[in-house]
C-alpha cells in the first residue's frame, strides 16, 4: 500500500470535497444556477485579489490570463518592463515580445527579489513604458517581490502595474485596489486548491483605459467580451463548467476558514519547510522566500532530478526539482492550497529519506523534529 | 423527485464513469503517469479526426481552438473566405477580422448547407485567399456542410480548408487527411461527452507551412508550442489535468463501443427527434441535418423560449431555443455523446407536454409513438 502525496508547486493537491463538487452531473451554463455559482464564485475571487472590481473566470492555464493581461492593455511598440528573476519572469517578457513590444529587462539573481531602485532605474530609462509586469511569488525560485513598493513606483505614472500573482492569490495577502495596482492574474492550481483550467484577471480602472484603446488582435481572451457577459451573469464562451463548480467550492471552503487563517496557515507551512532545511544543513535559495514554495539548495554532489524522481517513484511523494539553469541544483517543496501541517511532516520525512539514501551525512530524524517543533511546538 | 436531463448542444450530458475519472486525486503532468494518459488520448482522437498527424489538445473553450486556427496560419492582410449560416459560422468571420484578415463572406439563409457554387465563386472572387473557414456541423441552425466536397474545392489551390468540427467529431465520421481538410477544430463538450473545458486542433503537412510562416502575435495558442511539447509526451503550460483523465476515459469509452457504432447511435437520434417532430406537425429548420442537434420550428403563436424555460423548470429537461434572429421561433433538442435511445423519449415527451401546455393542438403522444417505431421497431 502506498498513499500518494504531491508537494508540487502547482498542480497541488484537490480536497476531495472539491473533486466531487466538480463530479456532479453537468448543468448547462446559460442557465440561473450556473450563473449563481459563477457570480458567487467571482465575487468571493474579489476578496482575494483584494479589489472592488470584477475579478474574470477564463477556461485555460494561468499563462492564458498573463497573456490577456499583455493582449488588452498592450500595442505593438508599446514599451515593456519586465522583471525577471526566474521561469515566470522569463514568460513576461516572452509574452510582451510576442505582442511586438519594446521590452526591457531588469534582470535579478535567481532567489533574489527585485529592489525598488533596480526597478525605478529601468523605469525610468525605458521613459514611458505602457507596463511593468512583476511576478508576485516567482515560483522557479521562491522569490516574493512586494507588490506594494512595485505599485509605490507606477501609481504616479501612465504605467500600469502588472502582476503574475499565480502561486500569490490565496497564499499571500493581496491587496490590489489600496496598493493601487492595475492588473492581476492568477490560476486555479496553486493556493485555490483546485485542478489546474482556470485563470482568473481583474483590471483597475485606468488599465481598463488601455484595453480600449490595446490594437492587439485577441478574441478569446478579449477583456471587452469577459465584461460584457459577466454583466450578464455570464460568460462570452461556454465556461468549463465543472470547474467553476469546484473552485465556488473551493471559495467556500476557504471562506470558512478565513482568509486570515488562509495566509497564517500558508506561513506556518512555510516556516516549517524552512526550519526542516536549516535542521538538515541545507541552504534555501531565496532570501526573501514566498509562503507557496520552498526552495532547497541540494548539498554538493546531490542531484535533485534523482532525488525527486526516487521520492515519486519509490516512496509516492512528489516533489519538484529545478528549472532553467537551476535544474539538478535545487529542490521544491510545495505547500499551497490543500496541505496540512500533518502534510509537512510526510513532506520533511521524504526528503530525509531521499538524501541518505543518496549518501547525504546528517541527522536522520532531525528535519520532522524541526517541523514538528515549527508546526506543533 | 425530479430526475435532471440536459439535451443542449453542448454543454452535454457526462457519464459518470468520465466524471469519477475526473475526480480522482490530482497528479501532476510532468510525470510519465501523466504523459501517457495524454498521449494515448491525443492518440484516440487521431481516429475521430481521420488523421495521421498529431492532435494537439488545448485547456480552453472550443473557440480558443478556433482562434489557434485562425492566429496560426493567417496573418494581418490575409484574404479569409467564411462561410457563415449561423452563430458559429460569425465566430469564423469575427476572429478573422479580429486577426486583421480581409474576410469575404458566403452567406447563406441559416438552416441551409453551402452549395460547391456558392464557395466556389467566392474563392474565386476572393482570388487567392489564405483560408477557407467552415462549419462542419452548425450547432445554432442544425445544417450539415458536406466537407469532402469543400476540401474538393480548396485541395488543388494555396487556400487551407479550416474546419469547426466542434459538434461534429464523435457525432459523424471525419476524414481530414483522405478528404484534404487542413485544420479541424473540435470541443471536449460535445460527441465527446465530456464537461466543457477542452479543445482540440490539428493540421495537415501544408497548414503547418503556413503556421511557420504566420505573423500574427500569439503565444498561448501557438501551435509550435504545442507540437514541440508533444514531441516530448506533454503540453506548453500546465493542462487541465482532470479533464484530460476525464477525456481518456471518455475516449476508451468510445473505442469500446466502436466509432461505426457511435456514428450509427447517433444517428439513429437524430432520426428519432425528426419522426417525432413529423408526427407532431412540426417542420424542421435544416434541409440537409446534422445528427447532433435536431432544430425544429416552433408552431405558430409559441415562444420556444418559454417552452425551453417550461421544461427546464418544470420537468427538469433542458433543451436549446433559438439563437440570433432564431431566438423564440425554434428549439433544439442536442442529441450528442451520452445520450441513450431511452433518453429521446424523455426528450420528445418533454416536448409534448409544453406543447400542450402552451395551447398547440396535436395528438398527444404521437411523437414518443414516431420515436419509439424509430429506436426500437
Amino acid at each position: 500500500m502506498k498513499k500518494h502525496y504531491m508537494f508540487t508547486p502547482g498542480p497541488t493537491m484537490v480536497p476531495p470535497e472539491v473533486l466531487m463538487a466538480e463530479a456532479a452531473p453537468m448543468i448547462h451554463h446559460r442557465t440561473p444556477q450556473f450563473s449563481q455559482i459563477l457570480c458567487e464564485a467571482t465575487d468571493a475571487l474579489k476578496e482575494l485579489f483584494g479589489t472592488a472590481r470584477d475579478v474574470y473566470v477564463i477556461s485555460g492555464s494561468g499563462t492564458a490570463a498573463m497573456e490577456a493581461a499583455i493582449a488588452n492593455t498592450c500595442s505593438p511598440g508599446d514599451k515593456a518592463v519586465c522583471v525577471v528573476g526566474g521561469k515566470f519572469g522569463e514568460r513576461w517578457a516572452e509574452l510582451c515580445k510576442a505582442y511586438g513590444c519594446e521590452v526591457s529587462v531588469v534582470e535579478t539573481e535567481w532567489g533574489s527579489s527585485p529592489t525598488v531602485e533596480e526597478v525605478r532605474g529601468a523605469l525610468e530609462a525605458a521613459g514611458d513604458a505602457r507596463v511593468l509586469c512583476v511576478t508576485h511569488s516567482e515560483t522557479s525560485t521562491g522569490a516574493l517581490t512586494d507588490l506594494e513598493a512595485m505599485a509605490a513606483l507606477t501609481c504616479t505614472s501612465s504605467t500600469l502595474l502588472v502582476v503574475d500573482s499565480i502561486t500569490g492569490v490565496g497564499v499571500h495577502p493581496v491587496k490590489m485596489d489600496q496598493w493601487g495596482i492595475d492588473v492581476v492574474v492568477s490560476g486555479s492550481q496553486k493556493g485555490l486548491m483546485m485542478p489546474p483550467g482556470l485563470a482568473f484577471i481583474a483590471a483597475s480602472e485606468r488599465a481598463w483605459k488601455a484595453v480600449e484603446a490595446s490594437t492587439s488582435p485577441r478574441y478569446y481572451l478579449d477583456l471587452r467580451a469577459m465584461k460584457k457577459n459577466l454583466a450578464k451573469k455570464t460568460t462570452p464562451y461556454t465556461p468549463a463548467v465543472s470547474l467553476v463548480r469546484g473552485l465556488h467550492k473551493a471559495l467556500e471552503m476557504m471562506r470558512e476558514e478565513g482568509l486570515d487563517s488562509v495566509y497564517a496557515r500558508h506561513e506556518l507551512m512555510a516556516r516549517a519547510a524552512r526550519g526542516a532545511a536549516e535542521a538538515l544543513g541545507l541552504k534555501l535559495l531565496a532570501e526573501n522566500p514566498v509562503n507557496g514554495v520552498t526552495t532547497v539548495c541540494a548539498p554538493e554532489g546531490i542531484d535533485t532530478g534523482k532525488l525527486t524522481k526516487l521520492t515519486r517513484d519509490a516512496y509516492g511523494i512528489t516533489l519538484a526539482g529545478g528549472q532553467g539553469h537551476l535544474k539538478g541544483k535545487i529542490f521544491r517543496i510545495g505547500h499551497m492550497g490543500y496541505v496540512s501541517p500533518e502534510d509537512m511532516l510526510v513532506a520533511v520525512s521524504a526528503v530525509e529519506r531521499a538524501l541518505k539514501e543518496m549518501g547525504y551525512e546528517f541527522e536522520f530524524g532531525a528535519g520532522v523534529a524541526a517541523a514538528q517543533k515549527v508546526l506543533f511546538g
